[in-house]
């Protein structure tokens, strides 16, 4: 039989500009960084040390000098393992394949106590270095990368196209960061926390047209630890916590564009993905309470909502503007403040995610809280939604 | 209930050093390589490629131009996925790893039909590269690898200390290098082939001393792909196939060496993962008819073997210098030729290991054949050992 999953325990490190340039005489080291947020998830967690017997690590930056590093902080934690220690790697999605690696180990009994983990830094690397490399990660290098395609241009094809095939406007698109920094202003870990207008927001300089400055994520660094348990143990802590209860996973087995014709706008990963999670946990789109989404751009939460049913399509960029998705709306949908705004340290971005939702299903959201939230619903990605993997999670008190 | 796991099918690239400089006119490219061993591996197992759901791939070296290589490959394969898609990394253990993930999609009914891959090109790096690149993977950046231990450094203390230890010798442990080029001869795939004899071994140019060449794998470039199938399927076939029988796992919490006083040739994390695969398995470690050992050097080989039961501790060395581990001997270690002969493409070398057993319990391996093989053990590890995933496999006619 399968063990049912649960997250009893979750810390991170506020989203921002930790990393130290290489020519620095101080160097803020990465192992430090994440070693003291593990000590602090455990600790939430109030489990024991010894009952932790899996590490599933959301693989580092290129950057990070120490390779190999996972085996690396199981030496600095000191921490022996009978379950699996590993690190993943699936692009945007990285850190929700990690969350579903330490699933696994616990679901199929290896583990009852397991670590998902991780660490992003990358924002004292030269920006010219920092491109190359997402360029020859997010596109082909024989067919993409030669023509100039950066990850943000992939986005911005989703929102003219949006804007054309559905009479939406950079307007309705923008309201998405005015909703998500407001909610970032209520999050003590968020990047940019002080709030903006719609009319700043148009005023930036453009990215990649339509999209500007304030529509994409800012560089930035992170750290996170999520503690996953087998459910007999969260029962028994006697504190609320939170039930892995569906899982999704869809890769359209594309790679950004290539000659099979797609619905560019449609996200039919996230819709296969939403749609299998949906279906494991029992539950209709209807049902769910909040989201957080992996959205880069405001295109992408308008179409990732769409996709997972949380909004009808077409009109997400609209409901937007008109407050259905913010706090007190209908759903609300990234409360951290979504990726421009709470951050996006790739590697690790899902991790925030299962974050907030821990802290919003756990009641500990202060200033963000939605209320009664039971069910939720979070999603990573990776290329332009080319795969989408979902999990839906419940609230136990 | 979890599902019981079978390898269908496999394929491989033989190991030689395929990689072009990178300044080469034409140039060898991986996905080609490894899509066309994909393609050999689904043909091998029969099934159909719409039934294949997940894909669990060995992360390529850093040299590999293509990042997120995954979604490259399941886009250049046009391979839609339900169950995951991902990379995984984990040194040596890598491949292993990556079997694990595609194994716990099928035992959890995420996939019925999942392959587990990868390519490993390296050869044309300049050895500079690759060493100060290996150095900070095997040794941690601020401990070790200013002192200059190469990954060979830390076998080399094994086996000193080995030598010392039982009163073995250098002549006993080249005696592997004999034995395993032996057994390389027999098959197509190994690198390197001809015979060699034990004063050859002796007189080659000490690496780290008391290991030469021989004692010591050649650099290589690898692909290799394993069809994994929910067991339901690999009985409906009708063809002989290998049953996943057991699993272990054990990190012992320390990177190489650190300041916990330990016994640094008993392998304890074999012994641990090994007495899990058994006792999972429901064998002794006296059923086991044949075994692959991730064992870079020769003295690895020796103190695996005995960590894992197969020859009494101390004995190891002796014991293959009378022909005990030989092909025709009690307990066949390597008759793949190892990671000496067959070659040793670091991060797909547990994928040749089960390729090997597969060639074996399925009795397609020609000369090389263990009469009667019904139960087999292999090995993968990172570090000096500081973990090891141990599998134990069994025929099924």
């Amino acid at each position: 039989m399968t063990r049912s999953v649960a997250i009893l325990g979750a810390a991170v490190l506020p989203v921002a500009k930790w990393q130290t340039p290489r020519d620095a005489e101080l160097q803020v080291l990465e192992h430090e960084i994440l070693a003291k947020v593990v000590i602090s998830a455990v600790a939430d967690a109030g489990v024991e040390r010894s009952e932790i017997s899996s590490l599933a690590f959301a693989q580092p930056r290129p950057y990070t000098q120490q390779k190999y590093f996972a085996t690396f902080i199981a030496n600095y934690l000191r921490l022996p393992c009978t379950g699996t220690v590993q690190e993943v790697l699936g692009n945007g999605m990285t850190a929700a394949l990690a969350f579903e690696a330490a699933a696994n180990d616990i679901r199929l009994g290896k583990s009852r106590v397991a670590l998902a983990l991780g660490i992003n830094f990358e924002s004292a690397i030269p920006a010219v270095e920092h491109m190359m490399n997402s360029m020859r990660a997010t596109g082909d290098v024989d067919f993409h990368a030669p023509f100039g395609f950066t990850p943000i241009s992939w986005y911005a094809m989703d929102a003219a196209r949006y804007i054309h095939e559905f009479k939406s406007s950079r307007t309705e698109l923008a309201s998405v960061s005015v909703k998500n920094r407001r909610h970032a202003s209520l999050n003590p870990i968020a990047q940019l926390r002080k709030p903006i207008t719609l009319d700043e927001v148009l005023a930036q300089k453009p990215i990649v047209e339509p999209l500007g400055l304030y529509e994409v994520p800012p560089r930035g660094d992170g750290a996170a630890c999520i503690v996953l348990v087998d459910e007999e143990i969260a029962k028994a802590s006697g504190k609320p916590y939170v039930r892995v209860r569906g899982r999704g996973f869809f890769h359209e087995g594309a790679h950004q564009i290539n000659e099979v014709p797609n619905d560019m706008i449609a996200l039919v990963s996230a819709q296969r993905a939403g749609q299998a999670a949906y279906q494991e946990a029992g539950v209709k789109a209807s049902d769910i309470d909040l989201a957080e989404l992996y959205a880069p751009c405001t295109i992408i939460e308008i179409l990732a909502a769409e996709a997972l049913g949380l909004v009808p399509r077409g009109q997400g960029a609209r409901l937007c503007s008109e407050g259905v998705t913010s706090l007190g709306g209908r759903i609300p949908v990234c409360t951290s403040g979504g990726l421009q705004s709470r951050g996006h340290p790739a590697h690790v971005t899902p991790f925030y995610s299962l974050f907030e939702i821990n802290e919003q299903l756990t009641g500990r959201a202060g200033e963000r809280q939605v209320a009664n939230a039971r069910l939720a619903v979070t999603s990573a990605e990776l290329g332009n939604y080319n795969a989408a993997l979902v999990h839906v999670l419940e609230a136990v008190r």
